[in-house]
């Protein structure tokens, strides 16, 4: 196990009707915000009431809001910007965000924006350190980022995605009401599940050794998550389901599962210039391709930690040897994926002709990716070829 | 699964040689103390070195510190007045605990009893409420009470032993070094063991339904700390076993194996009544002779909690019916005890004769305990003597 530092402030507030709570939370911030910025994206918020109901806790704990709709799904610079506009002519104290992974992570980056005199893209691309931010609290509606705990915030700029990771943007406090989820189209329900256990896989999948605390609570997270989101499959309004899998995906991207662990992060590296080069690809559904050709293609950099995940997470039994006990857990992990109606190939991901050799270089444009196996452009390449 | 609200802000800096840096810790903490005490036990920590490292960090970071030895097993309210007096007369700014759960417990109550002008007991019997504590931080030396990421600390007066539980005293920043670990008597690597397997079984025996989540990560959990607590009697020097109990043991007790649960404690209650009746007995072996009498006791208030138990933590293959099935498992976890040398029997435990009306009335001194099944007086008389 290697040295490591954990620290996980945010205040989770689970469960049923909880959002009703954020202006008390909020009140009780140490900033004691007078005057908060809510950060949303489309409609549903507004129809489902949720948006009524968190600005109404604001006004009863004494909490003054200013709106601000219209974040996208792989949220924009030019659209962070915009909002800090807002923030700034209105002296907001503290950025609410009501949604999923991309209100939040915009929220995220208007808190740290907020005070910056220059463009707030130089956080992303090293040209400013982050050294303050405006509090955020978050109400979630779409479990997958896990952006609720964590101290990252991905945005995009032109063909570019990347992101800030600083706990100056760890939201203070993050609502989660299950119930909340129950209108998520099926679409967004497995792109989630599959985005948050890639947050656990790219953890689990390392070189280091001496970590079975945390290896098996990731194991038997990922279990939770495929129990519970086949359950969801069938049915969009099981609560219990709900609650397992909002819990496990809260906590999926917070560092728990990662104490002591050289991690890896190539698939999200390489999803992240797939929909970087085509927004309109959702980040979940390019893990579910992306993410078994990694698996096939850098297995045997570590044959012994792939033998453990499929024993202890796919329950495969041992085979003639490790190659045929790896792919078959790849099959299981396919098949998982293709009953919960995730694309397993870059066809059935999007109907445009992938470039391949312009998003493998886009995956690598700082350099090499991964840990358990440092993959090259060229490396790439063969992923995203052999998932074409 | 119930609502619940989760924060667990302690920082914890874990590995080889870290309590070397303790004194940055203190010093980036907001009130920056200039001066503290650094509360120890007897002379382990001092020959070991870890009480002249802990310090020399201090000084390097520019903080002066007084020293205070001598907190017993069961630490006393006169020891911590003792310590109060200490600190009020330095004027210390911050608690810095350098030994396992009885250090860091008294110097919680140091902490909130430093600003209070009445006695720091009154927070045990309720007669004050706690409304401000002095920042306490963490160097542990033996891992079993998971006091550095818990908001409890609990304290004898007489034969009352009771504790108090509340944000104000959660540690800061917890530095453990599995490394010294390695000079514990084989008796309170044991005691750690139960200790902070009870911690997680009292929140996984519930009636609360639909919290797989919560149940799949303390079943992990505790197949991980018997794995490596077996290693460990064969090898006090084994890091890589220290490691996985030493983490497991610190997130134990902080509110992450209960989210959503009501939780149990009936197991701590009756042998807190045990160790308070009479001091020389140990925590976790007061909890090795309890847990398996508790469970043949209450099982049948919730079976199928109790069968999956059995199933996942202890593999205990389907009986012909649950009680067959839950009889083999509390017979497997005995041998486990039995095998890190541990007392199952009250006669193994204390020489003396247990008093057993007056024990289990000191257990139900405040009403009922636990929440599986509600014990009475009674219940808890027929428990211990089970025991015997």
């Amino acid at each position: 196990m290697n040295n490591f530092t954990y620290c996980n402030p945010t205040k989770l507030v689970f469960g049923r009707g909880v959002e009703n709570e954020i202006g008390g939370h909020l009140a009780r911030l140490p900033e004691a915000p007078k005057k908060v910025l809510i950060v949303y994206g489309g409609g549903s918020a507004v129809k489902s009431g949720v948006l009524d109901r968190v600005s109404a806790s604001c006004l009863e704990a004494g909490i003054e809001y200013v709106v601000k709709g219209g974040v996208q799904p792989n949220p924009t610079i030019e659209f962070v910007r915009e909002c800090i506009d807002t923030a700034r002519a209105e002296a907001i104290e503290a950025v609410v965000a009501v949604g999923g992974g991309s209100v939040i992570d915009t929220a995220k980056t208007v808190a740290v924006g907020f005070a910056y005199e220059g463009d707030p893209w130089d956080f992303f691309t090293g040209a400013a350190a982050i050294e303050s931010a405006l509090p955020v609290a978050t109400v979630l509606t779409i479990p997958a980022a896990g952006s609720e705990q964590s101290i990252r915030a991905v945005i995009t700029n032109g063909d570019v995605k990347t992101g800030i990771g600083n706990d100056f943007v760890r939201p203070r406090v993050s609502c989660v009401n299950p119930e909340l989820f129950f209108t998520l189209p099926q679409k967004q329900v497995s792109a989630g599940v599959i985005d948050m256990m890639s947050h656990i896989m790219e953890r689990y999948f390392t070189n280091t050794s001496a970590v079975d605390y945390t290896s098996a609570q990731a194991e038997a997270a990922l279990r939770v998550i495929m129990e519970n989101g086949l359950k969801l499959l069938e049915n969009h309004q099981d609560y219990d389901a709900w609650c397992q899998v909002g819990l496990a995906g809260s906590f999926a991207h917070n560092g728990y599962f990662g104490m002591g662990h050289q991690e890896d992060w190539a698939c999200h590296a390489i999803e992240h210039a797939l929909s970087g080069w085509r927004t309109d690809i959702i980040h979940g559904e390019g893990l579910a391709v992306v993410t078994p050709a990694w698996m096939r293609y850098v297995w045997s950099s570590n044959p012994e930690r792939f033998v453990r995940f499929a024993k202890n997470v796919f329950d495969v039994p041992d085979q003639e040897n490790d190659e045929a006990t790896i792919n078959l857990m790849i099959a299981k992990f396919s098949l998982f994926l293709q009953r919960m109606l995730l694309p397993t190939r870059l066809s059935e991901l999007t109907n445009v002709e992938v470039p391949i050799d312009e998003v493998a270089a886009l995956a690598t444009a700082r350099g090499p990716v991964g840990n358990l196996r440092k993959l090259s452009t060229e490396a790439v390449r063969s992923i995203l070829t052999s998932a074409l």
